[in-house]
């Protein structure tokens, strides 16, 4: 069973309806004043970094995703539980949580831990509270696609060693608090800016027409690179439509349109993409 | 690091208040007009389990622990979000998660996968709500001590070759519901009876009086056994106190008498225990 099929089994067991049937980043339970948001992400060993990495950074990187699909549904978080396999270098573990816990202001709430022989994995639940939370579903033909901060900073620095870019990423708690309660759909930009746009156009039955020259990227990529960086993931910058016209409380950039759905979910300065658009899991 | 270290450094982060010290099963968050509970459990391969345990049974177990800490808590859940290793097997996974899931009306709200090489490792995140939350650190010199079902059927199916008392742990989830109310101090027995006892005796300022022949052993525990069943964990059993008299809404055991804390935490038959009081993990 890969990824996807394992996902789809799931479909078939109870889900809440918050679950919006796996099909977006986190689930929504309606509380009688508010939404509650939870999510869970794992982080292992070979897959999403390399061996010998500074457990200071997987433990950065692990609370970062899930923080910023806290951020894609515009929710402030309450607290985080962590799972962690005890390493060697635990202690910097340790301190690379109580980095990223500080510098959001996210209490720890809890967890676990095992003592397992072969590759480690840790897991983390995040959950916060919002008014409203944007779905990926509700993106309407017409509607301006705009994304937060630059696109390719973390290929960039993956490619030179893993740097801060890669491992650390700033999630976007403060962008996603302003835009959540206004914005038509929202996510984060975790696989690919083309995949997750075609991800937001087909959940909302429009084709996503982006053009590349509008990308925000980061200073670096080269004219070369461009076509790959938005295939790269990995930037957690927010991905969000909003009516034509309106303008983001918060610094973002225009990169196309919301269009009636065509036979695609997504074009390119108005081609069909010849490559894979992101990163597809296992 | 081992267990005991990992957690004492987390306790110099950030943490929610409700997280209680990281000194209970699971923590409370109060919103308006209810408390949330939340706890999270990992188990791993060698660890939890044996190698070649079916993964049906891996899934029950996965999530009975962590209803069980609802149980403990005296909450209603909302849901459970799952991480899991894609395995051999997933499917079976799939299907003892759909059993539990159905069997305790508990929705599935998310989760995410992991393709890794080398041992497997599950998380699971249960969240619930109720108007009040015992913990374990409300005992009452005075109180007597009760437990549910019966100490030992964990035990002894593990011996003839993990049965279903091991694997399937029933969390006591309408008994806790029940108890919640009215309890002054409740936990899960998931490390032994005696270790967990201590604990509860220990948090609370008191020691903990068990009466050996008090304790309701499963059928099939012999006289010879009973020392053994009373260190032995896995039971999932809840463990409460409340004032001398008063009688427990569901089918309990009384076991003993928490006293004024003397120099130990725990005395059986008014003795100091000679060996270890249970399960201390690693």
């Amino acid at each position: 069973m890969n990824e996807a099929e394992f996902i789809a089994a799931l479909r078939h067991l109870p889900l809440h309806p918050g679950a919006q049937d796996l099909r977006d980043d986190a689930a929504v339970i309606p509380l009688r004043d508010a939404l509650l948001v939870l999510t869970h992400d794992m982080i292992a060993e070979g897959v999403h970094y390399r061996a010998g990495t500074d457990p200071a950074d997987i433990a950065w990187k692990l609370v970062a995703v899930n923080l910023s699909d806290l951020a894609a549904k515009g929710a402030a978080p309450l607290g985080v539980l962590i799972g962690a396999t005890l390493i060697e270098g635990s202690e910097r573990f340790v301190a690379g949580l109580d980095e990223i816990l500080r510098a959001y202001d996210v209490p720890l709430l809890g967890g676990d831990t095992i003592a397992s022989r072969g590759p480690a994995s840790f897991g983390c639940t995040a959950i916060g509270r919002t008014a409203r939370a944007p779905s990926r579903t509700g993106a309407q033909a017409g509607d301006a696609i705009h994304v937060t901060g630059v696109i390719g900073a973390a290929m960039l620095d993956f490619r030179a060693g893993d740097g801060a870019a890669y491992l650390r990423p700033r999630p976007r708690l403060a962008e996603g608090l302003a835009l959540g309660p206004h914005v038509h759909a929202m996510m984060d930009v975790s696989d690919g800016l083309l995949l997750d746009a075609a991800r937001m156009a087909e959940a909302s039955g429009c084709t996503a027409a982006i053009t590349l020259d509008a990308v925000p990227f980061a200073p670096g990529i080269a004219e070369a690179d461009r076509l790959e960086a938005v295939r790269w993931g990995d930037d957690y910058e927010l991905l969000f439509t909003a009516p034509a016209g309106w303008m983001p409380p918060v610094p973002a950039t225009r990169i196309g349109t919301m269009t009636p759905a065509g036979p695609l979910p997504l074009l390119l300065d108005g081609q069909a993409p010849t490559e894979r658009l992101g990163y597809q899991h296992g």
